[in-house]
């Protein structure tokens, strides 16, 4: 942190606390996901090992928002490395990514307490809005002229199809929970899938700048 | 962070630890509210659906919170952009304002469980008093030479008034409370609408000092 | 956050780690507070406003614990502003500091379902434990030269006065329970009082340096 | 945190945020673990003296969860001391540490709550993941050439047997579960004492290199 003599743009400073907020909710967000973990209060000491066993679908559940949350943490950092400056549209835009991060713990505990389609719509909703909002907020920052100046349009370009991947996902799964619930959840697992592939096809040159 | 080899005025370390105290109380206050929202134990599967809309009240507190808290961290930001000292008094007033975003998940709860008079009362004090601290905290450092030096008289002004939009807004609010609770509820939109076309009426010239 | 080009002391970026921690382990216990403040599962609509009432033990425990941890807080500023290197031994009496820290939501917890000796005796304790635990930090980074080497000799007691303040106050608390539970939690706003007369008879040049 | 003019390497920054994200999630898990110490809600005001002794349990299971969150915080920071690049696996291998670290609050509850052999294996089962995990991330670092080119093999070596020392010492105590589980928990103690040891036995001159 430069001191900063002057009141004079201090993009650098406002962005230090985006990223300060923005790591803390993540960091609780990701946590809080322990907390739809316990077992039932009437669990005798002889029934321990059975009832660990039965939380299957809650440790399911707690992995799957782990690995998305993750995720949608990497894209974060992935569109923050180059943003240079911000707006107030900007630090809004973040605040309403952050909310849907925020909804997830409790997404994942009504899709880990009740398998019915209308649990696993909420929870790919919840999933598909971030998803949307990340890739809005990253369009909005190549428009605005908020993102590195020596940015090319391959990566811009890039960025948006790897940042949609995730939310057209969750957003197809939807109409695969009023078939079976199941194989909307299967669905999700070739997120990472197709995630893993786009970045393979539309490799940039193993520079550093890719993550 | 620069080394210091010198005993000597620290005024960025310092504040830097309080920001990073500060975003960590935002991003905490902000994910708790995620955990007024909850379904009822006795909810079946097959009451999924209706009880996870008859959860709207909860919604929209949880909106309204989350948009105020946001709303108060980037006055925050655009505060302590500008002020390049610490003082005693400037540590405790930043605490007093910051115990008044970790009620807000505690007002939130009990504004989202009753729809009554004394609940939105409790709210609406919260947020005064959070925006009142704010104002007063802005003075504090204005007065007490903590901001850049170079700081212009309107900035200064423009501050005072953006900062008493919110506290304002509510403490009318409290009594429109006592006549009809929703009406109290809308009133808080047009805080946010109020605070936009003060921005506009106030606006400095778009240079990058505008946040 | 310098790059740092070989394998060399980085005194500065262990400290910035453990700054990080602390800041975020001081968040997240001062907003646990909160936790403790709930209206009862019976309360009816219409005796909301009693029942808001009947909570101010709660809000005096969460009022005293803020403004206990805040203290708290500003000592470990104030410390390592000046702390410029580290060693295992620091991590760890750091740590145990911070498990104290972690432990004032459950002694405040107690303290406000249950007004009686052995709670009054459990959060003097607590808080005293920290305190002293600040102070012997304190020692142990002045007696390994890990502090300032330009830190004279009147700043180091003025240090340990101050940092003793809080957790005699606790201890001789302690005392007070088994007379009187009101007479004890009063004592400790004479903490507060002793802690500003302290800071004002040992005060050094109104220099930068003090904060 | 330096300006970037061109979209280069960033590895700081990068870096930077997975230290931000893993602060405030070590935080924010340290402190989850005093929700598991509640007194139950029978407990009448005579009552508190005993009810407070009687939860000694889930004090030692919050002080050995403590101290090995601790233990593990200090690995990272030791590890990510001498890191300097990214990569897309050094992020994910984080994230998975990181979820074993969100683990031990519920595995610490489960572990006060029942003292079965069940709970015992899952405790290590979970703390001996969380290090192994730590060391294949190590490993990986070094093979990677993450590290900083100056790291000597002797440095390398000994990041391998350190952070071994806990996770196969977890491992072991699996077995000794099946025995007797107050052994397995006794056996925990060791660890502390072996850590201490390895460290003292391979101990490079006592250069500021050393945590």
């Amino acid at each position: 942190m430069e001191s900063n003599e002057k009141v004079s743009p201090n993009h650098e400073k406002v962005l230090g606390r985006l990223l300060s907020l923005s790591d803390g909710i993540f960091a609780f967000a990701i946590t809080l996901l322990i907390l739809n973990i316990t077992l039932p209060d009437s669990t005798t000491r002889a029934a321990v090992p059975q009832a660990l066993l039965a939380l299957w679908p809650k440790y399911l559940a707690f992995l799957i928002s782990f690995v998305v949350i993750g995720l949608y943490w990497i894209v974060h950092v992935r569109q923050f490395r180059v943003i240079r400056k911000y707006s107030s549209g900007l630090l809004w835009l973040n605040l309403l990514f952050l909310m849907f991060i925020v909804l997830i713990p409790f997404s994942t505990s009504v899709l880990s307490d009740f398998e019915v389609t209308a649990s696993v719509v909420l929870y790919a909703t919840n999933m598909a809005c971030a998803g949307f909002t990340a890739t809005g907020l990253w369009i909005y920052a190549v428009r605005g002229k908020l993102v590195d100046e020596k940015l090319g349009p391959a990566r811009v370009r890039r960025g948006i199809i790897t940042n949609l991947i995730a939310p057209v996902g969750f957003t197809l799964s939807i109409g695969l929970a009023f078939i079976n619930t199941n194989l909307a959840a299967y669905s999700w697992l070739l997120i990472g899938v197709a995630h893993r592939a786009v970045d393979w096809i539309l490799k940039l040159p193993k520079s550093d700048e890719d993550i």
